[in-house]
């Protein structure tokens, strides 16, 4: 285990993201100033920065286990840019800064998710008004800004990722478009998009095409509308960082439960908390007669359910060796939080 | 130049992205159903495919004119794949399919056209009904499922691009990536986005933030939201086909003319021409009090205006040795066109 305690993790680890990311986005006379303010409202609004961090703590779990792929011992230093040649006598497989490996997937995936809660916000989609405390971003700038803000996001999302190709060696060009790939997958229509279209079918969003979700419904809605993009989070970090195809795999399982767990608790979040703490709406799934999982299993079964996930994503990581980092806390704070 | 007419390259360019897109868009049970029909109704409408065009005839233009970079004169049968050992014995540099290398460049670059779209007819944007002659996509499905439809196609078009990296030599990653950059560059805040923001600010829609266009800040706004796309569809063309950097210069600067002259003649036609030819709604422009050349620089200048560019594009072929495939008669077809 180490022994930095997970806030200072969690607060290295946003403060390396969003440092990247107030470096990364266009600024006029690049883009248009409307574009560049509208975008960076909604990902500096002081989101809790949960898929990033999971992109660098399953970077750095890899990198602590030192399973990565065979030949490939010294891995971190193929990502380290100019000051490689410095740290060349280094551990072999400890890149010194493990969390740089995964920076662009990470910064990705939160742009990405920063996009889909833009649209998501919209009037034509769940017609949310606050988020994370704030006004939602079509109420400041109107519907169509913030469509084109979301859509501004997404294409930069895969543009930082691939940035700078002749700079890199054959082994990292080919993580990165399998990270893209992957990504790109699960924020699309088989993924995220998908997820969401469900939601809005069942919600009676989608005139003519009505929906109605039982248990195994609702768990498959949100696998594409979450838990794709939170599988991709964790993934992503393992690949970047080298991982051999099992580590992988067990990076996939865990973040599986993450991401389930996580859609469980939004739920009961949403019935048991108040916007002061949630920053958002809350008894909305109610109200819109969504399907949940308190609606559908009760309060006390839903707790049960998201304990399963945290027992279910304790052992994964036990079998595939990667306990020594932060992954374990990070899935114990998905469940315990409170907002 | 080639003896094959330009109508059959048209076709025979529309016919092999047409079928490459039935084929990687996603379908149920991967997809829900909803965006997959949704999808495809908008990508299969009828479009004239002009980018996707630009892109294959770029490619085909730089493999004839055999101005690849040093050393990579073999270039062609590094993306033919399974079949790439018969063709071993064929001529340096002419891929028996010259249009295959470009292929995947060409579909990403028309599914985020086809997004754009999709966006632009939304109530909270342009409001159109009508598109190539049939109801615009949130006309039928509503406006969620719209921009949904929209958001998947931008996540396919780089995960079409991001396929199969195990399968490529480094020096093809290395092209996907830089076309990656390349695209999603354009289509972004700095591109398209950008100028789709610029014209909702010109046309009054993003309250609290209206702007007046002189004919600089025309030319700026469709510099941004059609010439950037059309400028990366004939680059993308040229770095898959392994272009060299001066070649890649000056397929930009004709590209560049070719979406000037492309947006001149759209706004003429939105004067001249009438629904039924269109398959779009006319006289829009002037309704909506929105700034075009015909309006700026009356019709008989914008006219010559669009004879300039294609002088220009003309010249840049020639000056650059690219005059024996179908740039030239493509900038033709589009100032000459009538839909």
């Amino acid at each position: 285990m180490t022994a930095e305690p997970l806030a200072d993790f969690l607060n290295r680890a946003r403060v390396r993201v969003d440092e990247a990311l107030a470096r990364i986005l266009p600024t006029p006379p690049a883009c248009p100033a409307i574009v560049s303010d509208a975008m960076r409202y909604s990902v500096f609004a002081g989101g809790k920065r949960l898929r990033p961090i999971l992109t660098l703590a399953a970077a750095d779990a890899v990198t602590r286990a030192g399973h990565t792929r065979v030949g490939d011992t010294r891995v971190g230093h193929r990502f380290s840019g100019a000051g490689a040649s410095a740290d060349a006598g280094a551990d072999a497989g400890a890149d010194p800064d493990p969390l740089r490996l995964a920076l662009p997937a990470a910064c990705a995936i939160e742009l990405i998710h920063t996009y889909s809660l833009i649209h998501d916000d919209l009037p034509a989609m769940d017609d949310d008004t606050l988020r994370r405390g704030r006004p939602t971003l079509h109420v400041v700038y109107g519907d169509g800004i913030a469509i084109l803000a979301g859509d501004g996001l997404h294409a930069e999302a895969f543009t930082l990722l691939a940035t700078a190709p002749a700079l890199d060696d054959p082994e990292t060009l080919r993580r990165k478009l399998r990270v893209l790939w992957l990504i790109g997958s699960a924020a699309g229509p088989a993924g995220m998009v998908g997820g969401q279209a469900i939601d809005l079918q069942a919600a009676g969003q989608a005139p003519g095409h009505p929906l109605t979700l039982d248990a195994d419904g609702l768990r498959g809605m949100h696998a594409r509308k979450t838990g794709a993009l939170i599988r991709a989070s964790a993934v992503s970090g393992a690949i970047m960082a080298g991982a051999a195809d099992d580590l992988v795999a067990a990076m996939d399982g865990y973040a599986t439960e993450v991401g389930l767990a996580f859609q469980i608790v939004d739920d009961i979040l949403d019935v048991e908390s108040d916007p002061a703490t949630l920053g958002k709406s809350t008894g909305k799934d109610a109200a819109g007669a969504k399907p949940t999982y308190p609606a559908l299993f009760g309060l006390d079964r839903s707790r049960a359910l998201a304990a399963d996930c945290l027992e279910r994503a304790h052992a994964t990581l036990t079998a595939a060796g990667l306990t020594g980092g932060w992954l374990g806390p990070i899935a114990e704070w998905v469940v315990r939080r409170k907002s």
